[in-house]
């Protein structure tokens, strides 16, 4: 930011009165611009004990599979969201469900939450930003080809948990790493 | 926003090019300025059957009741943030735990998230935010004068999952209403 997005004026980077970290601030128009984590909101949809997986046709990860997720947007819910994303990358009707993971990204200023969900029929294609969509039983998930850490969390936690016969909401917290695989294109 | 934070030019409202919904854009560097819901991370303090509370020194809602809570800030979780805002507005040690509930308030672009929490000693006090802080039993909770919606969803649950003998991570979506009543100063 170098700009104050209000009156055009340069901004300032202080701490200002009354608080204890460095902001960006506009000494013309006295506005005080803050700076928050951003959230992304998606799903696991299942149809009869697959799960719905999308090949991402985008960067970052080009060609490594996910879960349909996304940023979330103004004025919607998270479960909105989630529902929404799944739309956009797949073409698919879901019926959101419970809450499961919780996965924070401090690094990189993202938390990302996964609801469990109900792929409502198998009318599902690959939207602008899927390059495929496919349905995948547990033996046939492709570990090596997943394109986040907080997917391979979520799907490692999901099947275990139904082996477990029970769900239980996890949060965790993932620090920075190594990149993983580039997935064949 | 009306001015470009990056070069200083005015933004327009359009949508991007293979985006679906309007955006600021700057015509003069080609920037897209998204604007994404916050979340605010609290906790539930507890100590020995009481649930620590802090009546806000601040607007909005000055005067009433609140959870420790606020806007989570870059490069933390949100079990962090939780610990974080406990420690500036009750100047108290906690042990975050499970989180607990996630409140959407899609009217205001906020997810509020509450941990489960297991407040560390006695030596707390009102933070710069806070006039005062207090442990409260279940029987003394000032229902009438709690701050926010998502204060008392989360403390009617807690409550009622106690009595139950076990928590359950609650989501609830709430709208838009009439202001709460305006608590005594």
């Amino acid at each position: 930011m170098k700009f104050c997005s209000n009156c055009g004026h340069p901004v300032t980077r202080v701490v200002p009165a009354g608080d204890n970290r460095h902001r960006f601030v506009c000494e013309h128009c006295d506005r005080v611009f803050y700076e928050n984590p951003k959230l992304v909101v998606g799903c696991i949809p299942e149809w009869q004990g697959h799960v719905l997986l999308c090949r991402r046709a985008i960067e970052p990860r080009r060609g490594a599979w996910t879960l349909p997720a996304g940023f979330m947007e103004l004025g919607e819910s998270t479960r909105e969201g989630a529902q929404r994303e799944t739309l956009e990358e797949a073409n698919a009707r879901v019926e959101i469900g419970e809450l499961y993971t919780m996965v924070n990204l401090p690094h990189i200023d993202q938390v990302h939450l996964f609801f469990r969900a109900a792929l409502q029929d198998l009318d599902f294609s690959p939207g602008v930003e899927s390059l495929e969509t496919a349905l995948f039983a547990e033996a046939d998930i492709p570990w090596d080809e997943l394109a986040f850490r907080s997917i391979r969390y979520t799907l490692e936690w999901f099947f275990a948990d139904r082996r477990e016969g029970r769900f239980i909401t996890r949060t965790e917290d993932l620090g920075p790493t190594a990149p993983m695989p580039q997935p064949r294109g």
